[in-house]
C-alpha cells in the first residue's frame, strides 16, 4: 500500500536587522560574505514569515512555494541549493533507517506568509529563507542544530542564516571554500538584553534600488576603499560589537551600530556607478536621532539602514519616551501607532523643538508608517499549518 | 623727505574645480594635506577674484582687507601666515639692496571683489588667497615663481595654491614637515586642452553643512576608510589623472574625477558623526549625468561636487549640445543661460525623454542658477585698482 500521507510541518521565523552590515560575497554561489556580521532578531509578534511545508508522495506537481497567495519561481539556484541540502540529510537518515518513510523522494509544497505589508521595502528574505529550511528541517525530522542549518540558510539568502536565532547573532565569515565553517552562531540570547527596542520608519520610495545582490558585487568590484572595511574595520567592530552586547553596554553598541551603517553606505557610494540608498528623507532621520542623543548627552538611540532609504532606530525601553515618543509627537498620524507597542508610547511634544523645521518636515513628508518592535526570538515551530491534510493551501 | 606715497598692484585670480579632491590635513597649521589633489582652472570671464594690494607709509591704519565692501578681520592666523611670508621676502630684498623703498615696514591695505555672488556657495576662498598672494607678491616686486608663491597662499587656503596657475594644475603634498616640499605646479597649461568646459549647477541649500576645515579634521580622526583613500587611492588616480590630462584622454578623465568626488563623499559619510554634502538634488544631477553618458555610450560628461550640494559637470565643447544642451532643455528658465556662454548652447530637447520623471523635477524644483564656463588662465595683472593714487578703495 503506497503510503500517501500529507507530511507538514509549520514554523514562524523572524526578520533580523543588522547592526554590522553583510556586504560583499567572496563567493556568490555559495554566499560566502567578505565580512562576518551581526544583528538582533525582531520580535515575530511584529514582523514574521509563517511558513509551512509538506511532502507527499501523491503530489503529482513538482517542488512549490507559494508566498502570499503567490506561486513563485524554485528553479532558481537559492531555492534549489537548500532543497537540495535538506534532501541530502534527509536521505541520510533514512539510508541509516530503512523504517523512515522515504520523505526525501516526495515533491515539496511550501506554503508562506508574512504579516507585514511587503510594500513596506522590509528585507523578507532572511524570514522567508529561515522559515523555509527551519519548516523543511522540521518536516523531514533533521537532527541538525540551527548553526548546522544556517550553513543552508545562507545559501538561500544570506542574511537569513541570522534569523535562525532569537536576540543577539553573528555570521562568523569563515575561511573554507565550500563554506563548511560560514556559519551563524548566538552571541546572546534575547533574554540576556530584552528591553532593546525599535522603530521602524518605513520611508516611502519611489521606486527600488540597485538589489543587493548586485550592488554588492559591483562595490567588491570596483570600491577602492570596501577592502578596507572588510578586512580593517569589520573585523573590529565585530569584536566591539560583541563585548557591548555582552556586558548591555547601549553606548558602545550604538555607536558602533551607526558608524558601521555609515560606513557600508560608504562603500555603496564609493562604488561605480555610485548607489544610493539613503535619501533625504533618511538623512532627516539621522539628525532626529542626533538631535535625541544630544538632548541626552548620550547615545541613546541609534540608526541604521540596510539596501534602501528605511530608518531602524534601536534604543531600550527605559528611554522609549525620548526616542520613540519624540518619532510619535512628530509622526503621530502615520500608520503604525496602533496596537500594543505602539499605543504605549508617550509622544514627546516638548522635545519638538529642539527638531529644526526642515528636517522635522522632510519626515513628515517621506515617512509612510512606522513598526513599533523590539527584540524576540527564533524560528518556533507552530502547529498552525498552511496547508491542509489533504495538501491544499490554506489561508492561516 | 618721508615717502608718503600709495604703492598699488592689482591681479585678477581664477576659482579652481578640483578633479582629485583635497580633503584632510596632515598639518592644520601649515595647511598640509594628507594627499595631493588636481584641479582645473576655470575661466576668469565667468569667476574671479579682483584684488589690489597696497601699501604706503602715509596709511594710520593697521593692515585691512576689504572684500566687496565688506571690512574682513585680519588677525586670523591664516591671513596673518600670508603677510607674514610675503613681507619675510620683501624684506629680504630690502636688506640686499638698501635703495628700495621698505615696503615691508608699511601698512598693506587690500582691496577684493568677486564677479560672482557669495550666496552660490562657490568655494571664493582659493580665488580670494591666490589673488591676495599674487597681489601683493607683484607690489612688493618679489621675483618669486607661482610655484613658490603656493607654499604661501597655500598657508591661507589649501586649494588657493592651486589658483595660481592656469589650466591643469596638481598639488603635491609633500612630506616635509616645514611645508616646503606641499607644493602647486602645473600639470598642463589651458592651450594644451582648451576645449574643455564646465557647467556648474547652482543648489539652493537652506544652510550650509559642516566647513570643509572642520569637515576634514573630523574625517582623519574618526573614517577607517579614510587613510585607504589618501594612502593608496589617491597616488594612484593623481598618476592617472595626470596621464589622461596629457593625452586629452576624456574618458579616463571623466571616469576619474566622477570616482574621485564618490570617494571624497564616501569618507565624508564615514565620518563620526557623518556629513553630508550632497542631497536629493545633487543625485539627481548625477543621474542626469549618467543618462547623458548611457545616450552617447561613453563617458562625455562627469560631475565633481565639492563641499556642498553644487554638481560641477565637465565635458568638451564638441559635446556642448549632449552635455550643457540637455541642462539647458530642462533648467532654460534658470538664471545663467544668457551671456555668451549660456546664450550659444542648443537646448537639447529630444534627449529629455531620456530623463525619468522624478530626477527632472528634482533638478527643476533644486537648481537655482547655471554658470557656464569653461577652463581658463591663472593670475593676470591688471592695471584697473581698486585702490586710488590717495589710498582710497574704489569700485571696479
Amino acid at each position: 500500500m503506497a503510503d500517501s500521507q500529507v507530511y507538514r510541518a509549520s514554523t514562524t521565523a523572524p526578520v533580523n536587522i543588522a547592526v554590522i552590515k553583510y556586504w560583499g560575497k567572496r563567493d556568490p554561489k555559495l554566499n560566502l560574505p567578505t565580512n562576518s556580521s551581526l544583528s538582533v532578531t525582531l520580535a515575530q509578534s511584529d514582523l514574521r514569515t509563517h511558513t509551512t511545508a509538506s511532502c507527499s508522495s501523491s503530489y503529482t506537481t513538482t517542488d512549490s512555494l507559494l508566498l502570499n497567495g503567490q506561486d513563485q519561481d524554485v528553479s532558481g539556484a537559492r531555492t534549489q541549493a537548500c532543497f537540495r541540502e535538506l534532501r541530502a540529510l534527509r536521505a541520510a537518515l533514512e539510508a541509516a533507517d530503512p523504517t523512515l518513510p522515504k520523505l526525501s523522494s516526495y515533491p515539496l509544497r511550501v506554503v508562506s506568509e508574512n504579516n507585514f505589508p511587503t510594500a513596506a521595502g522590509l528585507a523578507s528574505s532572511a524570514a522567508g529563507f529561515a522559515a523555509l529550511v527551519r519548516a523543511i528541517a522540521d518536516l523531514y525530522q533533521l537532527p541538525a542544530t540551527p548553526t548546522e542549518l544556517s550553513r543552508i540558510a545562507r545559501q538561500g539568502s544570506g542574511s537569513a542564516c541570522r534569523s535562525l536565532f532569537g536576540g543577539y547573532v553573528a555570521w562568523e565569515k569563515g575561511t573554507a571554500a565550500d563554506g563548511s565553517d560560514s556559519l551563524a552562531y548566538e552571541v546572546a540570547p534575547a533574554a540576556h538584553w530584552p528591553n532593546m527596542r525599535a522603530v521602524i520608519l518605513v520611508v516611502s520610495a519611489a521606486k527600488k534600488g540597485v538589489s543587493s545582490t548586485t550592488g554588492m558585487q559591483t562595490t567588491v568590484a570596483t570600491s577602492s576603499l570596501f577592502p578596507a572595511r572588510a578586512n580593517e574595520t569589520v573585523p573590529l567592530r565585530m569584536k566591539q560589537m560583541e563585548d557591548a552586547i555582552k556586558a548591555r553596554d547601549f553606548e558602545t553598541f550604538g555607536k558602533v551600530t551607526m558608524k558601521d551603517s555609515n560606513s557600508f553606505h560608504a562603500t555603496c557610494l564609493d562604488t561605480e556607478p555610485p548607489i544610493f540608498y539613503m535619501n533625504d528623507v533618511s538623512r532627516a532621520a539621522i539628525k532626529a536621532v542626533e538631535y535625541i542623543n544630544d538632548a541626552a548627552g548620550k547615545t541613546i538611540a541609534a540608526y541604521t539602514f540596510d539596501a534602501g532609504p528605511n530608518a531602524v532606530v534601536y534604543y531600550l525601553e527605559e528611554h522609549e519616551k525620548e526616542v520613540a515618543g519624540l518619532f510619535k509627537a512628530l509622526l503621530g498620524d502615520k500608520d503604525g501607532w496602533d496596537g500594543k507597542r505602539g499605543g504605549a508610547v508617550q509622544a514627546n511634544a516638548e522635545a519638538l523643538s529642539k527638531v529644526d523645521e526642515k528636517t522635522a518636515a522632510q519626515l513628515k513628508e517621506g515617512v509612510s508608517r512606522v513598526i513599533l518592535t523590539g527584540v524576540g526570538e527564533g524560528p518556533i515551530s507552530v502547529t498552525e499549518h498552511l496547508v491542509d491534510e489533504k495538501g491544499q493551501a490554506v489561508k492561516a
